[in-house]
């Protein structure tokens, strides 16, 4: 009997189950593993034994598994301890493993679920243990280094886009318009909010200025861009990053976090627009200023996820059982862009240690000079991956998605 | 030369142009009209003589007008005079369609612009002026007197829904999860928040709790409500109308209008959301809460419309220039329930004074005695509205809109 294990972690995308079901149709075809078992709440569940057998699900169910948003299997934000310091956790994990006949554990997850996969891995080569640790990536924030993108951003990319062309819309139809502002995620990158830049109408980009983490915001600088566009057009719309920071490195408008089970420390964020509209309201531009916080809208919209994105996180799943059956661990399955026009990506390894805990900024060569939109670089890197949309399959006229447990 | 003319008015909705295109397609069918007008910014334009012809538009750009969201004729919020105490917009109104041979004007939106539809065709009758002022219902409050629901609410109902079920996804995948709090729209009344009744796992509903403004909003029930669903289940889903008040009738959390381009003097809201997650951890039951505020995605959504809401938007266009060529003025063509399994309709005409300036408030036999849910009867009223889906005409993975100005 040989098994292996499929869990998530970290903030759910919206096709970061179609990766699941790639590790079982990987499987299927190869015919590697007896069984898959799917890990509930990621490593967290694991340790606690919280594991049921995804082979078991009918050929329908995973269809409608491939197709449906958030964490099917439940999601942790757990950092393991070091070992050097504490193995008890380690030594539980892996008897836990042994139990189940699992010969390897894949990893779903962004950057601190790389953490994991190469603490785990770096455990088990010390200890001669025979099991292969494999990382796939995730995350709407498109900021894992070694990956030309990941999974989950071509969806986010989409629905942000999407609703900004038709919140442009919704507002820009007065004689008198105001300001509207959206507020994307993008706690350290510039990503999402990026993607803002691909609504176009009649081939014209219908944002007025996108404002990056990557740069330190300059509030007469912002002050001057929507005074001088809103004279000129009597509407502004703006696209800001939940991220954004002054030039003392302090967020626009800070939360500080009472949320216990983020054991990762980090800082929870909301506010930016709400901080940004006050701004203009203060210097008199205009009273009549719309704030859109997208939250976790969009990186749960399955229902207008992209085509590109679903497809590449399930062949990033298939792709994983391959390497671990050709014996590879520690490492995380990435994506190479081959070219551009046609689009085409393969996919290659890299050691989980390279992409655990770091962060890829949004390039600055693809922020305009004045610091308030992206280049149309940024717009041809981002364009393949919103492409295709997918038959939703429906039961009274909403989406049916399914949970696993 | 005998021709009509069509403007928008009030807030947008995802179908407000499926009617304008209904009107065009009812005058292509029936030939009664040498051209179809397109009065923008509404009757406010419509005196500043901002009119296009849609007759001039492509077969395609008629497709594409008919899938895109908002007013793409523009929109106005303005209030005429009592004609007994100003007639001079009155007569310069007539003057400006005599001008262009317009026989009739189509004039779509809610109860302030019913108002418009009834003072108009009033002072037409009382001058001996041969025209005909029809009124097209639009309104995603589904808050018009006289018609089984308005075109626009079955769109953001299916919006509402859909987002709800990805959004409890979402919320749900930890092991240890907190409290959602999604404010819908609904100054007045709770059909919008009801929707949120239809998302449905497993044939279960997703949603805790949903409060309209329909009732007294109760601090010590709705904490009472949280605190034990969460503690027999880790995770509550609440759905808010932005309209709650309080026992005074006052606003749960009221923001005052400065702005000037609301002549109907309609309080602008905003928070309730944050208000409720401020009295949750006030009440320190957690501290886990997200809120989502839905803003102007729920009336802009054309993406995820009813193509059940579309078809039917188009129809009253059609059949508001079929009553026209019947001599009928002063009315509004509204919709007739006359089944519900199959689902069928058929279209009514009511005086637009019966419409004007009134609320039709969501029924409080379907409120649960509670007074924190919705009944069954709700669902099987909504459900189908938000039935089916329409492929959406993309470009680059994004859709095709258009603007007519």
């Amino acid at each position: 009997m040989k098994n292996c294990l499929v869990a998530q972690s970290g903030g759910p995308t919206a096709v970061i189950n179609s990766s699941v079901v790639g590790v079982v149709e990987g499987n299927q075809k190869l015919r590697y593993y007896d069984n898959v078992y799917g890990g509930i709440n990621g490593i967290e569940g694991v340790l606690q034994n919280k594991i049921i057998n995804l082979s078991e699900l009918s050929d329908e169910d995973l269809e409608i598994l491939k197709y449906t948003p958030s964490s099917a299997l439940g999601s942790c934000r757990y950092k393991m301890k070091d070992f050097n310091v504490d193995e008890k956790e380690y030594i539980k994990v892996f008897d836990i493993l042994d139990a189940l006949d699992v010969e390897t554990l894949f990893y779903i997850g962004g950057n601190d679920s790389m953490d994991t996969v190469s603490k785990l891995s770096q455990y088990a080569k010390l200890k001669g243990i025979p099991k292969k640790i494999i990382g796939i990536p995730k995350t709407i924030d498109n900021d894992l280094f070694h990956t030309d993108h990941t999974p989950g951003y071509g969806s986010a990319a989409k629905y942000i886009s999407t609703i900004t062309l038709e919140t442009y819309l919704d507002s820009s139809v007065y004689s008198n318009n105001g300001i509207f502002i959206l507020e994307t995620m993008g706690r350290d990158t510039g990503w999402l909010a990026a993607s803002a830049s691909l609504a176009k109408l009649n081939g014209k980009s219908v944002v007025d200025f996108i404002y990056l983490p990557e740069t330190v915001f300059s509030k007469e600088q912002f002050l001057a861009d929507v005074e001088n566009r809103f004279q000129r057009n009597n509407k502004v719309y703006i696209v800001a990053s939940e991220g954004l920071k002054d030039e003392n490195g302090e967020y626009l408008f800070e939360v500080k976090s009472s949320n216990k089970h983020d054991s990762f420390s980090h800082v929870q964020l909301g506010g930016v627009g709400d901080y940004l509209k006050s701004l203009i309201i203060k210097n008199k531009i205009t009273p009549r200023i719309k704030v859109l916080e997208l939250g976790v809208t969009q990186r749960s919209a399955m229902h207008l996820a992209s085509q590109t994105d679903i497809l590449e996180a399930c062949r990033l799943g298939k792709e994983a059982v391959r390497y671990s059956t050709e014996g590879h661990t520690g490492c995380m399955v990435g994506i190479e862009r081959i070219q551009n026009s046609p689009y085409e990506i393969e996919t290659l390894r890299v050691e989980a240690c390279k992409v655990a805990n770091s962060i890829k900024y949004f390039p600055h060569q693809w922020i305009t000079p004045e610091k308030n939109n992206v280049t149309e670089k940024a717009v041809e890197y981002i364009a393949p991956l919103i492409r295709g949309s997918h038959k939703i399959i429906t039961e009274s006229g909403l989406p049916k998605y399914i949970k696993l447990y």
